[in-house]
C-alpha cells in the first residue's frame, strides 16, 4: 500500500522537522464470484480510501491515527480505526484493533480475490464490533522479542439489560527473526471462556510455512483449532494453499474444516491478478473467485 | 472539475515513471428553492469530495477507482463509485455505473442549480442502486466509434424470495466528431421489458441541440419518451432550455410531460451563479431555484 | 488545527493565481473516562479528518466548503458541514451552522479530554441538526465589529403532520479587541420562545475570563442561564475552571448547575495531555476523563 504524501510533509522533510500530516493510500478489485451456497456466478467490485494521520512532540513522541473513509463514522467513536502514541516507554493503541493474541499470532495466509469467507483466520476471543470498542493494547519491542497486553472497554453495555461484561483481556509474546517467527497467545472472555493460541511461521527459499494450534475452554469443555498454509513465490507469481480444522470451534464462531488454493500474479504498480478457491468440508460449499486487486 | 493532484503525482512526474495515487476534488452549492409541491421556499445547501484513484501496471495497463466520501460505504461494497482497468483490449469497469444505453445516449441538459428533480433525464432500464450492482461494462473505442455492453449483477437477490432477477443488458454505439454526435443504445431488463433509444447532439456556433427518442416494449404494449434541449453559450452566460414527454413511460419511472428554461454565469475559479425553472405539466406542478455553485 | 496543503495549492501559489483546491486536516484522542452515571471507567477513543474546500472567482470573491469525513452523508444534504462565499459584501454561509446569537456569544471555556457533555456550553435557540437545516447566516464586520443575521430554513417539514415550523431567526453583533469583546445576541423560535443572551470575554495577563448571561421567555414564563470560566495558561500548561446555572432552562434542553475544573498540558508538534472533571450538581452526577489529544 504505496502512501501519498502530501506536501507539507515534503516541505517539512526540507526544513528538517516533522510536520503533523495526512495521508491518503487506497485500494480497490473487481472480478467474478460463485460464493457459498449462492445460485448465481456474480459481479464484484469495491474501491476503499485509507486516511493516515502522523505527528510528533517536541520530546520525539510519535502519535498518529488511521481510518478507512467508509469507516469515518464508526471511527469518529473508536469503534472503527486506531490512534496510537509510541516512544521509548512503548506503544500504546486505542480502536478497533484486534486483541495481544491475534496480534502476535495473526492467521496463516488466505487465497482469493475477495478472500472467499477467510476461511483460513483463526477464531479468537472479543474481536467483536462496536460494543467493545474501543479495544486498548500496550506494545513493548525489544530486539527480535515484542511482548503485547490487551483488553476490551470495560464500560461495554454487553450484558443482559445494558450491564457491562467483563473485559476480555489478553497477552501475546513473539520472537521474530529473518527467517522465523514463533509467537504464544493467550486470552480470557469474561471469565468463562479461555484460549491459548501458539503460532508459527518460518521461510525456506521461496517457500514460506505457517500453522498456529489454539486451545479453548469453555467451562469444563475443552476444544481445540488448527490453521495450515504454505505460500510458493516466483518472481511475479505466488501460489497459496492452506487447511484449517476449527470443528471444535463451530460453537466460538468457528467454520469447521476447510481448505483452499490460489494464486496471484503481480503486473506491477501496484496491480495484481487474483484468484481462488475455498471448500468448506463441514458444510460441503465451495466458493471461487477471480479478478484484479489494485493499491495506490 | 479541478483535480487536486497530491505532491508523490508530482515526483513521479519527475522521476518519469507513474506512480500510484489518489487525488481529491469537491463540489458544493448553496442557494434557495421552491421545490414541487413544497409550501415553503427553503434553503438548499451541500458539499461535496470525490476520491480519485489511478496507477499503471509495468505493462502500461491504466487502472483506478473513484468515488464520493459520501459514498464511501456503499464503494466498498460495488454499490457506489466504479473501478476500472483499461488498455489496448479495451476498458472494464465495475460499480454503481450506467448501463451502456445510457453511457452513450446520456440526457440532454438540465437546468438550476439543485437539478430540479432531473425532468431532463431519460428513463434507462436497470439502473437501480445498490441490489443490482455492482453494474460491469466493456467498452471499445477506435478513432470516433465507441462501443459498450453492459451487464447488471446476475447475482442481485432481487426476484420474489431473494432469488436472482436475470442481469439488464445493455449495448450502445456511438459516432463523435468535434461537431455532432449520434448515438444508439438497447436495453434489456429481465427479459420482460426493452428499450431502444436513439440519441444525437450538434452544435452550431453558440448553439448546442441534444434530442434523443426512446421506445420501449412492456410484454404487447409499447411506450416511447423523448427530450430536447437547446444551450446558448456566450462569453460566461450559458442559458438552457429543454422539453420532454415522458408520459407513456410513467409505469417505468417517467414524469409526463415537462419543460424547464434555467441560466448560469461563470464567475470564475469554479464558481458559477445559476438558477433555474422546471414545469411538470402532466402533475401541473413546478419548481424554482436559484444559487451559487462552487468546484475545487 | 494544521491545515495540510496539497501541491497544487503551492503551485498555484508560484504560479502567483488562486487555484480551487481540497485540503485535509484532522485530529484524534485517546484516553479514559468514568461517564456521567456510567457503572464502569472505560476507554475512550477517536479519529477525524476535516475536508476543506477553497477557491476564488476572477473578480476576487472567496468561496469554499468544510466537513468532516464521518459527516459526509449529512454534508451532501446541507446537514452537516457548511458552504460559504465572501467578499466585500460580508460572508454568506449555509449548512449546519450555528445561529447568529451563538456566533457571536459562543461558549465559556470547558473541561476534559471529550468535553464530559460539554456542561459548559448554554442553550441557544434552533441549533437542532438536520430537519431545520441548512441555516443560512450573513455576516459583517468593520474594524473591531462584526455583525450576523441568521435563520434556519423555512422549509423544514419539523411540524405536526409534516408542516413547517416558523424559521428560528437570530441577530448577533460583537465588538472585539485584543483585550477584550462583548457580544448581544437575540433569537426567537417560531413566534413561541425568544431568547437574549450577553457575552463578554478579557484577557489579564495570563488569565482568560469568559462570561455570558440569557434570559428567555416561553410565553409568559421568564427563564435564565449564564456561564463562567477562567482559563489559566503558564509556558505548556493551561488551568480551566467553569461555573454554570442552566436550572431555568432545563425545559429547553439546560442541564442545571454545574461546573467543572481541567488542565492540559501542551506536548508540542499538536500533542496534549488533557483531563477533567465535571460535576452537575442538580442531577448529582460527575464525570471524570484524562488521555491525549492530537491535531494533524
Amino acid at each position: 500500500m504505496k502512501k501519498v504524501l502530501l506536501a507539507t510533509s515534503i516541505l517539512a522533510a526540507t526544513a528538517g522537522f516533522a510536520a503533523a500530516e495526512v495521508t491518503l493510500s487506497g485500494s480497490a478489485r473487481m472480478g467474478v464470484i460463485d460464493d457459498f451456497g449462492a445460485d448465481n456466478t456474480g459481479f464484484t467490485s469495491r474501491a476503499r480510501v485509507v486516511f493516515t494521520l502522523s505527528g510528533e512532540t517536541d520530546g520525539g513522541l510519535s502519535f498518529g491515527a488511521t481510518f478507512r473513509a467508509d469507516n469515518a463514522s464508526a471511527a469518529n467513536s473508536g469503534d472503527a480505526g486506531e490512534v496510537f502514541i509510541s516512544g521509548a516507554f512503548g506503544k500504546l493503541t486505542m480502536g478497533d484493533i484486534d486483541g495481544a493474541a491475534q496480534q502476535v499470532v495473526g492467521n496463516v495466509d488466505g487465497v482469493g480475490l475477495t478472500g472467499l469467507s477467510d476461511l483460513n483466520e483463526a477464531v479468537y476471543l472479543g474481536a467483536g464490533d462496536g460494543g467493545s470498542d474501543p479495544t486498548a493494547a500496550y506494545e513493548y519491542s525489544s530486539g527480535a522479542f515484542t511482548g503485547i497486553i490487551s483488553a476490551t472497554n470495560p464500560d461495554n453495555n454487553q450484558g443482559a439489560l445494558g450491564t457491562d461484561l467483563d473485559s476480555t483481556l489478553a497477552l501475546g509474546v513473539k520472537y521474530a527473526t529473518d527467517a522465523y517467527t514463533v509467537a504464544l497467545g493467550y486470552e480470557d472472555a469474561d471469565g468463562d471462556v479461555s484460549h491459548i493460541i501458539l503460532g508459527a511461521s518460518a521461510t525456506f527459499g521461496a517457500i514460506s510455512l505457517k500453522a498456529n494450534y489454539g486451545q479453548a475452554s469453555v467451562g469444563a469443555v475443552d476444544a481445540d483449532q488448527y490453521h495450515l498454509s504454505a505460500t510458493y513465490s516466483a518472481d511475479a507469481l505466488s501460489v497459496t494453499a492452506f487447511y484449517t480444522d476449527e470443528e471444535d470451534f463451530v460453537g466460538l464462531g468457528g467454520s469447521g474444516k476447510a481448505y483452499g488454493l490460489g494464486a496471484s500474479y503481480d503486473l506491477g504498480g501496484g496491480a495484481k491478478v487474483v484468484g481462488g478457491y475455498a471448500k468448506n468440508d463441514t458444510a460441503d460449499t465451495s466458493a471461487v473467485d477471480l479478478g484484479v486487486s489494485f493499491s495506490f
